[in-house]
């Protein structure tokens, strides 16, 4: 059993980089924030008698020698990276979690047959930076790491500079950390675990993703003066689009979801009918053939507006995301932990992307769910309970002890 | 007959001051931009003779003696600031037509009964700071200088502070220039006279104005994991509120317009519900009937979607304009000058603000319109041509005449 305590202090310690006056964190990735609790990590897994390598997309991983050093370690860990408005848990606790199951073994004198690696993935949010899960995406192979280092931020800083700026572009090249397994910890961030009263959510499978960017270029015109249907409203477009996207979603009932995360209007003015507007969105579902759907019906619906409105819409895919089916075997591990445990738990689908799902498509993995309130996440209210954390974190032990032999 | 080729030159002349890539201006009220055509323009009226004021609000006021110094002056002009993304003739055209009268009064010697005063408004665009036509408001006592001078920009600044920045907070008490009459020449900034072939508008009306602040307040949450049912989203919520604005605003046809010119989303991310945005709501009609339906249908509608979707909507009026119903004697001065001279004309009624309308409320006033390109106005395309400019300034010098006796 990890020390339920200790777990809690590390979370609530690390929660002051970049603590928000409404209880939450805004700690974007590779910001000075971010260096705070990088740095606070790397000496906390030193203290712990950890080897810390980063590589050079900034990816920490912390290793944890095993009796058999032949063989790769079993990864455990999420990222530490948030929101602009987000929670004290989500990321944190997996990556904690590992630090705690570390420190465990330790007090314990336990060694395991296979080396353990506690993981710190790069830019997991996205928010910044897109895609999301930036540095496992490269690890797998999706992007060059260069590519990876060329993406930049709203403000035109590259990933390059942000991780130099910080001093966390490491000499390790992507990839060369290889491992035998990948479990991570996670709050759910949705309201099913809640609902039913279960402690753990045996994450089996994962929603697949399409992220774009958009552009509305209409007309900008006085407010006052130009009659109704000479307009060439970029706002009154980007309405329907949003609208348009809610419905098609929602005839997938639960089995979809699509957002648009952001818009801003070049040059607003009050008296100004919105002349360009650059948007994003981002939708997903479990379901490889409702992911096309989804694409074929919004550009569909968005070619009918654009041209009934005499309006130009472009809309750019940037990242396609394919659905996860998480490791049968490693699934098995969670659920029999959780079983061992005596947790009640349920299988379950994770409707955000985690680190885990691109690794899954090179390393067998496996994610273990805790409930979260309200389903609450991205979001300074984020909350999750101390026994449901130290539950969480009990079950990728006994999981991790079970993969790497004791 | 002015000279038309010494008009268009000043135009092209202060177009430098704040131009844009795209052969706009860019002259926000009281920026630096604003400074430099300020003092090009008090230098302007400097060597043509006259003596210039400035009031507590920055407008600036050029006087030309009359023989008659015991009555107040005829007052023209308008205003030299744009949009953000402004033309080169809103506002200017009639400000530099008032220079350009005096300059062809004083090249042909004749000195009139009234004094002529001409007119640069501070913040009559109103996207730096709300109201619009803010300094001709204060002016008739709509607002008081003090609180004029506390409003704020985007970034907290307030006029006060921008006006010490350029060094136009003037000695002279808003209100103490007193006028005989006002005519100001504009362009018409909507598509009719350019229809009908038309090159002098009589503008014998305007519409009014309804200003609102709009605050939504949703819920924040994860784009992949939050189900379409549970959501409470701020830009969903936003588009329906957009097109039931643009929905109501058509039921009156050509009589009503309405517009969301500003949207900005707090920390905005790809993958998070939108959970709060501001805006801004701008509806106008020149029937007050109309102006009361608008506002009425568009609480319903904004109240009816808040309580559906289940968020907090705001909708503050920060200011109301009656419509403008012009003095029939200058209009009728207007009407003539643009029959003598054999311009073809037409009365209208003006879709945008202008300073005229504010002061119509305590002086008698009247406006005169010459065609723009396409209708387009509050855009960088803005256009207008030589001969209809020099016909607008032409009526307005005929008007003046007839108003301050030879
Ligand atoms: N877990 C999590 O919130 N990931 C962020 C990436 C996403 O799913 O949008
Ligand atoms: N003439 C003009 O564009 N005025 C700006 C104020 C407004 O009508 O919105």
């Amino acid at each position: 059993q990890i020390d339920s305590a200790r777990l809690w202090g590390t979370i609530h310690e690390t929660a002051k980089f970049g603590a928000t006056p409404k209880g939450g964190v805004r700690r974007l990735t590779l910001s000075a924030e971010d260096k705070q609790v990088r740095d606070w990590f790397r000496k906390a897994c030193e203290d712990a008698g950890l080897e810390v390598q980063v590589d050079a997309l900034g990816s920490m991983f912390g290793l944890r020698k095993g009796r058999d050093m032949s063989k790769p370690p079993i990864g455990v860990g999420s990222h530490l990276d948030t929101q602009p408005t987000g929670g004290k848990y989500d990321g944190i606790l997996g990556t904690l979690a590992g630090l705690e199951l570390v420190r465990t073994l330790n007090d314990a004198g336990i060694e395991t047959e296979l080396p353990i690696c506690i993981c710190n993935w790069t830019n997991e949010e996205g928010s910044r930076f897109a895609p999301a899960m930036m540095a496992s995406a490269a690890y797998v192979g999706d992007f060059t790491t260069d590519d990876i280092l060329s993406r930049k931020d709203a403000e035109g800083v590259t990933v390059a500079q942000a991780l130099d700026s910080i001093g966390y572009r490491g000499d390790a090249p992507v990839g060369r950390q290889e491992f035998s397994g990948f479990v991570e910890l996670h709050i759910e961030q949705g309201p099913i675990l809640e609902a039913e009263g279960k402690t753990i959510g045996v994450v089996d499978s994962g929603q697949g993703v399409l992220w774009y960017d958009g552009k509305i270029i209409g007309f900008e015109s006085h407010a006052g003066s130009t009659p109704m249907p000479l307009r060439r409203d970029a706002l009154a477009t980007l309405s329907e689009i949003v609208l348009a996207m809610e419905s098609i979603a929602k005839k997938h009932g639960p089995k979809a979801v699509g957002t648009i995360g952001e818009a801003v209007i070049a040059a607003p003015s009050r008296n100004v009918i919105p002349g360009e507007i650059a948007f994003t969105v981002d939708c997903r579902s479990a379901d490889a053939g409702i992911m096309d759907a989804l694409d074929r019906d919004l550009r569909t619906a968005v070619a009918e507006i654009a041209a009934r409105r005499k309006v130009e819409v472009q809309l750019d895919l940037v990242w396609r995301k394919a659905p996860t089916h998480f490791d049968p075997k490693l699934v098995d591990a969670v659920e029999n932990a959780a079983k061992q445990l005596g947790y009640s738990h349920r299988r379950i689908t994770s409707g955000a992307g985690h680190d885990a799902c691109n690794l899954n498509t090179v390393i067998p993995a496996a994610m273990v769910f805790v409930p979260c309130k309200d389903g609450i996440s991205h979001n300074e209210l984020e909350d999750a309970t101390q026994p449901d954390c130290a539950a969480g974190a009990n079950v990728l032990l006994h999981t991790v002890l079970a993969l790497a032999g004791v």
